[in-house]
């Protein structure tokens, strides 16, 4: 139904009615990729308003329809078939449901879903693979408000989906209602988590995965936490030994208001608690090692199944694909240059013991070395390096964009001495090694010529690099000699040592 | 014959080699515009290699053959038809001009025109016009190494053109040849420069002009030095009252070597009082007021030229309609942005004493808004300020892309105190206040939805801002109310007073 009209025209919207906030995101496809175009989140703490009899109260109802009218002037120009609204674990529970969602659908003029745990999971795990890179396995962890999904996946397939009753609002109010923070309260509350995980480990863990990540709030302000305490990966993921030293540090204070942890929105504390210990449980009971953390999750899976498009292959792939189309870049002559630091990278990799991966990052920013012409001509390594350092690029890390970032901030002109000591600190000398060869096959390249080019020998100890063509062929390309010769005074001025023969 | 295939899928040329410089650009079709990827320059100085029997020395041939030669590489993959490779002056002077490019077409592999000063007046027009913006005549004024073009065109058409054999190395050569300065060879080089102008200056001033501007290297190093000096105007032109200024200052030195002026480069030191002759004796003919420098010259105009459209209308609008294409701007949105806008900016025209101009640019900021979301949702209008201050726009200068960018940069969210002194000190109270209409119009269109826009009353006196909404109509609007308050509470930190009713 939706493929009956072209995407480009209209935008897409899907509202996520979540047991601690409601999230609106508006898209459009915009050059093959979802685009946001709006995107507001509201703590509208729905599963806070369920009393013990599992009725949502006046007040948690009143609060969840003032912020559905404020979405639903979003909403106004979205077609209907572009649209999916859905409630998950605080509306599946709610006795009273029937009467919000009535209310609800006067509010947004459309209707309302509430979907099972296991769509939940389908759709997190549709989302989250959207922005994930590589291949292999992947168990994606979801700790919402009211529930707590678990999916392993492979590419855009979900395997493995579960829904369990567990969230940190919930297990808030259950385990820390009184404010108070003890060993005892948040034994009972991780061995509560265990008990639910119980049914569904040995399963997860019989299966497999290559990739442990978490999506959503909880995950994410645990993350930050632990990455501004020194205790995350250089990647910025968690690792198992931060757990222990976190549960160390909640349990110094004795009541939640005085808990003080670094990277922690306000907002966000008084579900601490509660959230570390389903995160403790999910890493003892599943025997996690490093947890990822990753960014999309229920609204962008409903967004991407709306599209019915999750795409094939590697998502870093297609993100380069929509920045190559966007900036009009010369694909053909990327690809050259591709080819030439392919060339290159072979004759470096055993010397200066490469591996597939340095080549990876090699070729992308190949790929997208000149993007930043479509800004100006005039430094446009600059522009490419913002443009690399700022755009939304699903399936790169931080840090991974701020690689490509530098690499291709440094593929032409001076080697400055700032852009070598940042290219150092990302990646090692390396990642410097690699901007040298994407330097010198980008300027293997610069007459553009499919028909002019040779790629001479290159051998480097990794601090001096010799090349040698072939017996005149540079007198008969003077260009290229100047450019090399330029290139030899960069080297020099760097400190680095390049001769040509 | 070049429209026979789509010319999206190859590179255009141009070499220039003129009586100074030799300059190659190489450029595609990207998005509706000409988008270099490559451009070159080199001082050939082939004028300075005439003799008194206008014959080009051995060493100026060699000199010329070899920047050939490095430009050669980047033709080798550019379609025949899609080059163009011309000569200016001094091979239309040079009695063994045949002997150079005999050789430079075995160097290039192509065909070379020695084009007429005419033809090259032509060019320079198409090249300059394309990045003007504005209405009315043009008066185009290019002074090179070996002649002198002067144009008077309308939009894309030259009426008037004419070529003098006056340039800035000929007359350096002539004038001052021994490296003296001194006011009687000032003087002879002027009076030299007002007789070859004498023939044409009456023709000239009687079909008139609106706006004159200079382009080319001499032009740029004369305005680059008058506005380092702090003599140009606000918007960074050339008044008639900096001539006898930079006249003096040129005269308080008795030998170029020790001419020290500010913003002046290096290798163009020589030619200075050459060209400032041939500068105060235009605007002493022509009696010109201001002049403008103008980005584009000889090569533009045979890029242009080959691809045969030069568009209609103001170039501005093509500029933003290129950016609105390739950052997918939803333009039924941006429209109803302008549309609401342009209604605020009604009711406060008379008030605040805004005119037409003002309009236009409150209607170009709205138009690009939301060019940063292509990079972004978060913080899109820091990425759309970088956009437009940073990318080619044909028919922007420099100040007005600052204006743009500052604008579209303090659009949404906090206003920052030093935004709001940019915004001032780029164009006065009139920017901020220009500022907050895009901002409220901005805001009530925040849902994107046709049907759900009201035009409030807007009163303001500059300082205290007054908005009215029929009875009812917020209430309604609750999303609208909210941003609103938001908006008031923003304006309140910035000492500037909202209110809403």
């Amino acid at each position: 139904m939706l493929r009956s009209k072209p995407l480009n025209d209209g935008l897409l919207a899907a509202v996520d009615m979540g047991s601690n906030s409601f999230h609106l995101a508006v898209a459009r496809l915009d050059h093959g990729v979802i685009r946001l175009t709006e995107s507001l989140s509201e703590k509208v703490q729905l599963a806070a308003g369920l009393d013990e009899n599992q009725m949502l109260s006046d007040e948690s109802i009143e609060r969840a329809l003032a912020c559905l009218s404020r979405f639903s002037q979003h909403l106004a120009g979205v077609e209907p078939d572009h649209l999916r609204i859905v409630g998950t674990n605080a509306l599946r529970v709610a006795r009273n449901a029937r009467r919000f969602t009535l209310a609800a659908q006067e509010v947004l003029k459309r209707p309302i879903e509430i979907i099972a745990g296991r769509e939940e999971a389908r759709l997190i795990y549709i989302g989250a693979s959207q922005t994930m890179a590589g291949q292999g396995k992947r168990l994606i962890i979801d700790i919402g408000g009211g529930s707590t999904e678990l999916i392993i996946g492979e590419r855009h397939e979900p395997l493995l989906t579960e829904s369990l009753h567990m969230g940190c609002v919930s297990y808030s109010q259950r385990f820390f209602g009184d404010g108070r923070i003890s060993p005892e309260a948040l034994n009972r509350a991780t061995t509560s988590a265990r008990q639910e995980l119980a049914s569904i480990a040995r399963n997860y863990r019989e299966l497999g995965w290559d990739v442990a990540a978490g999506s959503s709030g909880t995950m994410k302000a645990m993350r930050n936490v632990i990455c501004s305490l020194g205790w995350g990966t250089p990647e910025g993921h968690i690792p198992a030994d931060a757990i222990p030293k976190l549960r160390e540090l909640i349990l110094s204070v004795d009541d939640i208001s005085k808990l003080e942890l670094p990277g922690l929105k306000e907002d966000r504390r008084l579900l601490i608690p509660a959230g570390f210990a389903i995160v403790s449980a999910v890493f003892a009971s599943l025997h996690i090692e490093t947890l990822t953390f990753v960014d999309g999750a229920l609204r962008e899976g409903v967004l991407y199944d709306m599209l019915g498009r999750y795409g094939e292959g590697d998502v870093r792939d297609r993100s380069i694909d929509s920045l190559q189309q966007r900036y009009g870049i010369d694909r053909d002559f990327s690809m050259r240059v591709c080819d030439t630091a392919t060339e290159l990278f072979n004759q470096l990799q055993s010397p200066l013991q490469f591996d597939e991966d340095h080549l990876g990052t090699l070729l992308r920013a190949a790929q997208l070395h000149e993007i930043g012409k479509a800004i100006s001509h005039t430094g446009f390594h600059k522009h490419g390096a913002y443009l690399l350092l700022h755009s939304d690029l699903a399936g790169f890390s931080n840090p991974e964009q701020e690689v490509l970032s530098l690499m291709v901030g440094s593929h032409r002109r001076r080697l400055r001495n700032e852009n070598m000591e940042s290219l150092r600190s990302a990646g090692g000398e390396k990642l410097l090694q690699l901007t040298l060869i994407l330097r010198l096959a980008v300027l293997l390249n610069h007459s553009r010529s499919r028909d002019d080019i040779a790629v001479p020998r290159l051998r480097s100890d990794g601090e001096h690099y010799r090349i040698d063509f072939e017996k005149g062929w540079l007198k008969a390309h003077p260009l290229t000699l100047a450019d090399l010769e330029q290139e030899c005074s960069y080297f020099n001025s760097a400190s680095l040592k390049l001769s040509v023969h």
